[in-house]
């Protein structure tokens, strides 16, 4: 039985090296791409997503989601990161493809409903869509097979703030709301992404093994290697929003840890992801009443790239 | 709602520290002690787990459980670890309580059977009581609420051979089966116990704090210690047998990760415990068809260290 998953995206250059996977994994169902704002615009993300699938050679909705955070202006512009259009400045051919009429949260509202333990949601932006799906129907939650969350930095420091990461930093009121929600939940935070860096050798390899996803993947990553040069001296980029994908196909590449999470929604923390391990007690009652999570802490980097590198030039 | 356990225990020293945290904490029901040979024979184990019992005023049944391996002759003398009565030479009082009249195997069938979904059992010593009672009911692995093994060393090298920790080393028939049901189990080996040192210092804190427990478990430990040092130049001991009950009650403390189990039943490695981490894939079709299960690969040390003597020390 394929894993059927949602993967709810702000394309992006490591989204694009999701969305591939996630085409390409043979035990990967992609039923859609539900957009949101983060790292470009919601109506440049949702192109994005269009045109990646159409070049990928993958078959998804492509479900638009929400323009901007719950309720505080938050977001800010990741050009120097992604470049203008999210892709690096790699201009994507053209498509006819268009949107479905429902909004992400419907959509995933309306999935998760027909198939009931069947639907993975793999969530790599700001969280907005899943907070506004678990408004639109509580019951979603009792009814997702599993919900994978790339964001935060939890014991390592954040890429936003010093404690904070973009994703969570971006709408901390919809990362609270879908941290504090009882559904299974697993966060892949910057912890677990850090360690993994794919050089300039690797795109080679990818462009030469599968030029249809690979060549598309090397241009538009020069950009980011760039960004990741100027920001932490790193020889390469790194594929943050592969983890949540990778969680359901290789789950034995993780270390985790079982805990409760909850955010900051303002100060000087806003946007930080805390957590609270299981059978720890603390003065803090932000945790109180909260679900136990399981939090992604390292990742077995040959692991990864083997199966990274294995579903990719395999196609 | 109480944690229901069943200790499968070789009573020996770091099972003392496990018995009197079993008992100290407020959220664990001891069901029963299940005895086993290992540390000690199976006669001096049951006495111990008797004595122990009454000297730390806890309450429970003891179950008389296997004397040797399944089916090979490999228990070898462990004097040198934790002295000729598995007590470190530390005479406790005696008592007239005796064991009940099931044998371990039986009595865990008929727990599990009698309450499904409850019984949580903690094994941590040699598996042979473990895979009797699958024999003797295959049902039960379908019933029990969660199985905990304290044994193995996977990334970490064994103390008994430079591959095989003494638990698996005894009886690895009995660890395959147990390892090949299809139970939730989760394995707490070396590579979860080794950061964890109590040290003189901690026994001191212990006897003062709660001398009903400390006391007896601070002199049996002077022989354990003086082991450690000699074998590994450490200035304390190592509490194995507690990381299985904290994994129940504090399960934030340790790193996991997924993956399936087989043991090496013959030849150089008898007695290695090997992991195939869950979406790798290898030549091996010693892990065909096997469930995956938890490894706890690392400890969060303070806070093992402060769950350990919070509770031994509220008493």
């Amino acid at each position: 039985m394929p894993h059927k998953i949602i993967l709810d995206t702000d394309p992006g250059i490591d989204d694009s090296f999701a969305i591939a996977y996630a085409i390409a994994h043979p035990d990967i169902e992609l039923i859609a791409l539900t957009t949101i704002y983060g790292n470009v615009t919601l109506e440049q993300g949702t192109e994005n997503a269009l045109k990646l699938l159409s070049a990928f050679g993958g078959k998804a909705d492509v479900a638009k989601g929400e323009s901007g955070p719950l309720s505080i202006e938050q977001n800010h512009p990741s050009d120097y990161v992604h470049g203008k259009n999210g892709l690096g400045e790699y201009e994507l051919p053209e498509t006819d493809a268009k949107p479905v009429e429902l909004s992400a949260a419907e959509y995933i509202v309306k999935a998760v409903n027909e198939a009931p333990g069947e639907i993975t949601i793999c969530a790599v932006g700001p969280l907005t869509n899943m907070a506004k799906a678990l408004e639109l129907d509580p019951s979603i939650a009792s009814k997702v097979k599993e919900v994978v969350v790339m964001g935060g930095a939890v014991f390592h420091v954040g890429n936003i703030t010093p404690v904070a990461e973009a994703n969570i930093w971006n709408d901390p009121h919809a990362a609270d709301i879908t941290f504090a929600a009882d559904w299974p939940l697993t966060l892949a935070p910057m912890d677990c992404t850090m360690p993994v860096i794919f050089t300039r050798e690797d795109l080679q390899l990818l462009a030469d093994e599968n030029p249809k996803m690979g060549a598309p993947l090397q241009a538009m990553s020069e950009f980011y290697i760039k960004f990741y040069r100027s920001v932490a001296g790193l020889h390469g980029l790194v594929p943050h929003d592969v983890m949540a994908l990778m969680w359901i196909t290789a789950p034995g590449a993780f270390h985790a840890r079982k805990g409760a999470l909850a955010v900051a929604t303002d100060g000087p923390a806003i946007g930080q992801t805390l957590f609270q391990a299981q059978g720890k007690t603390s003065l803090s009652t932000a945790f109180d009443g909260r679900p136990n999570h399981t939090v992604l802490v390292d990742t077995d980097v040959k692991m990864f790239r083997s199966n990274y590198f294995g579903v990719l030039c395999a196609k």
